[in-house]
């Protein structure tokens, strides 16, 4: 049980954090920070903090500080948070990329205290309004670079996350950002795009609205995705999704090509090659 | 009420287009007709159908001849069973394209006793274990070239869609396609795409298991659909699909441009304006 909890970012991720430790009795006062003071008033008035302060003081009355805004951001704040830092004080960030992070602190005399985490939930929805009770549980929680953690740190923000029910994995910062690329980061891309594909070639909006079924919904809901917060993760992150991004093109010119050539055969290969991803989705 | 109802095929659609007739108590007897044996034991077995015969004896004992299989095969299908009704028979076909089939039977003498619609609702799964109770239910269903189809008999099929929770839509055939190509055919293929350039391009599978979270899993949830299904359709809609997935490709390149020149500002400005698509889905 953590006397104060700081929440850095009340949105999403951090708010559906907060309503989590609170729920499961593991937090008894929650602070939020945030540069914008709508975000903060609701929050207080959803029941997501207890209080709003300026960084500097809700860090130094904390026992954790938990950072969940967009990636670029965090960088900065990160530094300012790691400096301020006393013993005993633990931070977690649960940014969407963790290489340029953990780089960034690796020579940080309290590099301990930090916890590079990324819980592998979330929704297309964002701001404190869509912080949500119930979150994270039954989904997977990434934390890299384990071992430039203290044991002891790292015990407790790994039984944090597992009191939510979340399952755990251990990764490298480097993996971890290879792997989002393919599992994450590529999902919206193509949603985003295959939003603007719609929206640009289709000018009778009353007829998308009409036939869209349970299909295009399912493939284009993370079109709604925030871009405040997925222009930081593309750019750092950029290698890894330009790699995986080339190779979703030459795969859609292979379903074009075969289309062209009315080859039938090509078409059901391709097809029956996806319907394999099913042994790996549970 | 129907006395005798025929469905050809017995799947997803067929199938839960059966059991619907049944729970709204519009079918008194529901006759199977598949090429596969195993299929229409399975339907018999999970009470989906009555009994099973082949297909001219079915047609001729029926009211209703419900068609909803692969779209090629449909075409000679629909051309047998057209030949053989006799006045007051209806038939309906639920093809994911319209206009081949419609073209076909343009001129042929039984032409207002057929029914062309397109329910849009489905799953990714396939054969008559998909079939599912309380299906169809709030979703759109496209009724093609009303004009010329006998009016009883459309208000008929009209009625019965409607029953079963269906909102409907009216359009000629090659609108059908057209727009059925953007909210449907593309989301299919980029679903197949993504699901072979995460296959293609991560050997770890067990990282894509442990990592895959929500957003993954429902953009590549349409790769697992019925490449036997889904191949005609394709190549039914070719010239439709072929311009949608070229607008696509060239929307994921402005996101690779963006990405490739840091372009903070082009990769904010592509999402916010995929964002509104959140005002055309519900």
């Amino acid at each position: 049980m953590f006397n104060n909890v700081t929440i850095v970012g009340v949105g999403l991720i951090s708010g559906s954090f907060a309503l989590a430790l609170k729920q499961n009795g593991l937090a008894k006062n929650i602070i939020g920070v945030s540069r914008t003071q709508t975000s903060l008033q609701t929050a207080l008035q959803l029941g997501i903090i207890d209080e709003a302060l300026p960084l500097e003081e809700a860090v130094k009355k904390s026992n954790l500080i938990y950072v969940a805004i967009p990636v670029d951001a965090t960088l900065t704040i990160m530094q300012q948070i790691m400096d301020m830092l006393s013993p005993n004080q633990i931070v977690v960030d649960a940014g969407s990329t963790k290489y340029a992070l953990c780089n960034l602190l690796q020579k940080h005399p309290n590099r301990k205290q930090f916890v590079a985490t990324h819980p592998m939930w979330g929704t297309e929805y964002s701001g404190p309004m869509a912080a949500i009770k119930n979150a994270f549980v039954g989904s997977t929680c990434v934390i890299c670079e384990k071992n430039e953690s203290d044991t002891n740190t790292l015990q407790t923000i790994e039984n944090v996350y597992k009191t939510l029910g979340m399952h755990l994995v251990y990764m490298d910062a480097q993996s971890h950002d290879t792997h989002a690329a393919y599992v994450s980061h590529i999902s919206h891309i193509t949603s985003f795009a295959l939003a603007n594909t719609v929206l640009e070639k289709e000018k009778q909006e009353n007829a998308i609205f009409e036939l869209a079924a349970g299909g295009f919904a399912s493939t284009v809901r993370l079109a709604k995705s925030s871009p405040a917060m997925w222009t930081p993760i593309f750019l750092q992150n950029k290698q890894n999704i330009l790699e995986v991004l080339n190779e979703h093109i030459s795969q859609l010119q292979k379903f074009k090509t075969a289309l062209e050539n009315n080859d039938a055969q090509q078409l059901q290969t391709l097809m029956q090659h996806a319907n394999t991803i099913g042994r790996i989705l549970k």
